[in-house]
């Protein structure tokens, strides 16, 4: 048996492995379309399978298409058994997406695994890769269904009867592809769970660092902020009688934006969509209705930016003799990652000797649902120029290989 | 025959005329929905083409369907015969649109010939009464087709190709409704041309006015202002590096409400529509096209601001990291009306004693293309809350009345 801290990951055939998946679905643009449920899911599903049942895995899946790979434990030798490290992320991918947002997190647990057999490395905690159903919310909404409903977030029926835009449900199209399990979706004991993920953002390439180490996740806060005035014609009415709900947006981005600044350097502002009503080109519209997103990895900052945006929304309604309205349309708390697993990952980058940083995580994950349950933290590594959720996401080999090692120490660290 | 400074017309006959007027094509919110070359539009000009031939008038119509209805004139007596004093509007609506809107400008006219006829007043010049195709714009754009073809502004191959949304052509509904005529639609020479109109703006009831002596129209320049930026997801990018078109709108908003304020009270700065790309809630968005509408009845005044307008987006997109894009969509170049005409519109409300106010159109008018080969001015009465284009576009018997009043003498005054 091999000194187990001198192990390392194959990084070719773990770049091999991606780019096998990447082919199925792959886009002209050198993306990836393998939307949640799909008949391209079920070949990219069926392929992983293969490749854990070749690395001596027992596979099962869940009720709700959540799949898990078993390397079975040798059992403890001290004290009671433990139960299994968890690793895995996601198999679909964006209408156009890339070739490492989730799959990455896969296919380094499955090198894990194969890492550990062909070293004849034997762990006490059995290990398991997840593959969890429709993380991306792409086909199905909401995103991160399938480790939502495991964690208890979502109620099974509500995913069940999710629908894509052609109608169909999740439930069937679940079943349609055989992934539709009979073990409950619903969460047991594990001893860690961990997750790699390439960063969806620029802060590691920028700050040229190849391994971030995860603290949490940032608590988010999704709004609809309408702004409500009187429509009239563009040419007759005088400008200072108007109830013009652009003269209170103007005024809100620029107080949102201050409030961004106010909480650097984590505080996020996003506006990511708007609409006016009725939209006639020469009439001032009755209403604009603003998609608005503030995120904080502090959920008190985030709490007190919430009720600041309450404040600015109304002081500038009244200013402006607007009326408005804020619709809350999600929220996610701030999560802050178990001590010792963030830890473990801390170690094994130690061990390692990469370069690093101690970050959270602006996007939300499956291990935001999983944490709730089980003791959880993540690893990132950097993608080109931050860009995901676009076929241009790019990886650098070395960094996916630095990232899976790094999985590899964390999760032999917990698992012994 | 009366002495024809005492001539009136009469209110209650006018109202009960717009009112029929009304009926066909009524709405439940006590609106209009007539558009153009529909069934009832057709029954609407044959009533009005009845109401002609009943006040002994001679109908025609031209190749673009645009109605005159004739009131013979005596002839000169000293000096060339006078070509004819036109007054018309149009009697087509919006999809939700209101009594008044252009229907007003017809029967007034209708009922200036009811007026001299039953006083048995004749004018040297000829008397003719308009209806301009297709003014709304609502379901053949461009607006104001039927007057912009006469006066030369538009081919009217071009006219005859426009499609409503279910592609039917302008050509063949016109036929379809029977109102195409053998007449070129060209100018011909018009001694004078009046258009007496709701205000669709609050000035005049704001200031208790009863009539408005139109000097002009505010010239119009309508853009796409585009936006690019660089999209991003909304978590993990820092607020400091990101290229998002929200922070440059801001800017843009800011500084082009006070290019309005530079040049009050006449100035007026109009978004009217904006759309985000691709517009997800938790990515910012690589593009925002918004719809700007300026205003200003000195054509050197709107030249200045299309010019400090190009200037503010360059800069803000500069300092701001964005790319773009100004699109021209339309220009309606400042209109002086004839002096005149305007002159005889001043004199006719000096005599009738009416509260007035000298003022510019911020609308587009069918007398915007007039006022191009022929004198022309405009009369306004006021609207109720300046609504218009608008179900409850409402307005008091006694303005329409006092209107009407107006566009009668102004009219004698230039017929001779």
């Amino acid at each position: 048996m091999t000194d187990s801290s001198q192990l390392r990951i194959n990084g070719q055939r773990l770049w091999d492995s991606l780019m096998e998946m990447a082919a199925i679905g792959a886009t002209a643009k050198g993306g990836c379309n393998r939307q949640a449920l799909t008949d391209l899911d079920k070949q990219g599903r069926d392929l992983f399978v293969k490749w854990c049942e070749d690395a001596d895995c027992s596979v099962s899946f869940d009720t709700m298409g959540n799949i898990f790979a078993r390397r079975a434990g040798s059992g403890s030798k001290n004290g009671p058994e433990l139960p299994p490290v968890l690793t895995g992320s996601h198999l679909d991918t964006q209408p156009t997406g890339g070739k490492f947002d989730g799959v990455y997190g896969v296919l380094a647990g499955l090198e894990v695994i194969r890492t550990l057999n062909e070293n004849q490395v034997e762990t006490e905690a059995p290990l398991e890769v997840a593959v969890w159903t429709n993380e991306e919310g792409a086909r199905f909404s909401p995103a991160m269904i399938g480790s939502g409903v495991w964690s208890g977030e979502f109620e099974q029926d509500y995913a069940y009867a999710r629908t894509d835009k052609e109608g169909k449900t999740f439930a069937e199209e679940l079943a349609r592809i055989g992934y539709q399990g009979d073990t409950p979706a619903k969460p047991r004991p594990l001893t860690a769970a961990f997750e790699v993920h390439i960063e969806q953002g620029p802060i590691l390439e920028a700050e040229e660092k190849q391994i971030g180490v995860l603290s949490g996740v940032q608590g988010m806060n999704w709004y609809d902020l309408t702004l409500i005035g009187q429509p009239c014609h563009a040419g007759p009415s005088p400008m200072e009688g108007r109830r013009d709900p652009f003269m209170g947006l103007q005024r809100i981005l620029d107080q949102l934006y201050q409030l961004a600044a106010e909480h650097a350097p984590w505080a996020r502002v996003t506006f990511g969509d708007i609409r006016a009503e009725p939209g006639s080109r020469n009439t001032v519209p009755e209403k604009l209705i603003l998609a608005v997103d503030l995120r904080h990895p502090d959920q008190k900052t985030l709490d007190a930016m919430d009720q600041r945006f309450r404040e600015i929304a109304a002081s500038v309604a009244n200013d402006t003799g607007l009326e408005h309205q804020i619709r809350d349309e999600w929220r996610s708390p701030a999560v802050a990652f178990d001590s010792r697993c963030v830890e473990a990952v801390r170690s094994a980058v130690a061990d390692l000797g990469y370069s690093n940083k101690e970050m959270v995580s602006g996007a939300g994950h499956d291990s935001v649902y999983i944490s709730r349950v089980a003791p959880t933290s993540m690893i990132f590594v950097p993608c080109e120029k931050g860009l995901s959720h676009n076929e241009a996401e790019n990886a650098q080999p070395e960094d996916l290989e630095a990232g899976a090692n790094v999985l590899l120490h964390a999760m032999l660290k917990v698992a012994k």
